[in-house]
């Protein structure tokens, strides 16, 4: 099976690294609609539309299996690709929950995200129908990822703006923090210093990963010789190479489509 | 006449907000690219195809003459849509390059913006050209943005990273300092103080509407009874409204299109 993974931009490329981490040969195509990037401050009505448009452009191309690494079109549109879609469609929130409620013990789960995926509160709904007791406490970060764009990993700012948005979550004493954006992962270790060392932190990017290994797993279906991958991005502007780079650790060919 | 303006989102409207206080009962009708913002990451090929999408939603829409808000659409797309429509098009590039060789004295102005405006080296061809001796000094400046949607206006970080983003302009001994993007008035103030009182700062929201108020006048044609303005917007996302508010010191009615 060939692994389609869709993103609102580059930042899915954290998804598409921990999938090679675990199944280095399976092949994957990814699309970034750098085009229209970024999702997370846009209308559920409009990222359903382009979720639709984006995981039909990897179908296409010949994808058995659809991932959303893009937190905002996982929040929104994830349950209208389960449904309209013949192929099995994994995204980065269901496997992350699961995580978060194996790992937290007092029940308090932070969220980290776009407006766009706090907004959705499908976190604050899917765990709540699956242990009524959790409280889940969501905050919008938009200024992660342009942070993170910029390359400032360890900047002194970047390091006094992850506190500052922290600060509530602290307040609330969670115990369990999910890192909802695909791009926080390049600044995990700030996360981890800012919110300290008591809280657990989720990053949905490797257990999305797990997740659709266990699936090709269970269905004999893992490649064993290695297989080309593709990258196709809707636009390639002034940095994205440069981010891209970023993300991978090393040269992408990106396909402009 | 009914001036149309566009901008790749909200940012536009400190031109729309300029233009009303210079011509309060000219008609507007205002086009935000909301479901594709921001441009200022984007390709001059994507936004080439998105400005004349966008001029024709406005031409459709009964505008008689077009004002490219946006810095990055205007740097990359003017001279195409210039050519290409039969209506005036007016920019806020070419009236802050004039206003800017107006004031500057040792010629050394700088300009900041997103990475599409900078890298498009518009400011400095056309400087270039009016005056072969003028040196101009570009800085992208893509946190200002986020930053200022995050209604971040007065905050400590903003002003740090408007710092450290002036720094180099500082050292290369600038007198004139372009804003090169929609969303700069908002912040004019931390801008000026870091910038320092011997830079004087040239707005484009200003200029342009200056340029566009000179036109209608030397064409008879202020609207002397007040008109009705229209704003649409392809999107409205979880703080659009919020951020409108922000920028128009009012509620706007957005039209969804």
């Amino acid at each position: 099976m060939k692994i389609g993974i869709f993103d609102s931009g580059v930042g899915g490329l954290t998804v598409a690294k921990e999938i090679k981490t675990l199944l280095p040969n399976q092949p994957i195509i990814y699309f970034g609609d750098t085009a229209r990037t970024p999702y997370g401050t846009k209308s559920k009505e409009t990222l359903i539309g382009y979720a639709k448009e984006d995981a039909s452009f990897l179908l296409d191309q010949g994808a058995d299996l659809i991932v959303i690494a893009c937190h905002s079109a996982a929040s929104t549109a994830a349950d209208v690709l389960k449904t309209s879609l013949d192929v099995p469609v994994f995204e980065v929130v269901t496997p992350s929950i699961e995580q978060a409620l194996a790992v937290t013990k007092t029940k308090r789960i932070g969220l980290i995200g776009t407006r766009a995926t706090i907004k959705s509160e499908i976190y604050k709904k899917k765990i709540g129908f699956l242990e009524p007791k959790a409280k889940v406490i969501g905050q919008p970060c938009p200024l992660l990822v342009p942070l993170i764009e910029e390359g400032w990993l360890k900047a002194r700012e970047t390091r006094m703006i992850v506190k500052k948005y922290l600060r509530p979550l602290k307040q609330q004493n969670i115990d369990t923090l999910v890192l909802g954006c695909t791009h926080y992962p390049l600044i995990k270790k700030i996360i981890e210093q800012k919110i300290g060392k008591r809280v657990t932190v989720v990053d949905p990017s490797l257990e999305v990963a797990k997740a659709v290994k266990q699936y090709l797993s269970d269905n004999g279906d893992i490649f064993t010789k290695k297989a080309e991958d593709k990258y196709f991005v809707s636009d390639i502007g002034p940095a994205t190479e440069e981010i891209v780079r970023c993300f991978m650790g090393q040269k992408i060919i990106l396909n402009k489509v």
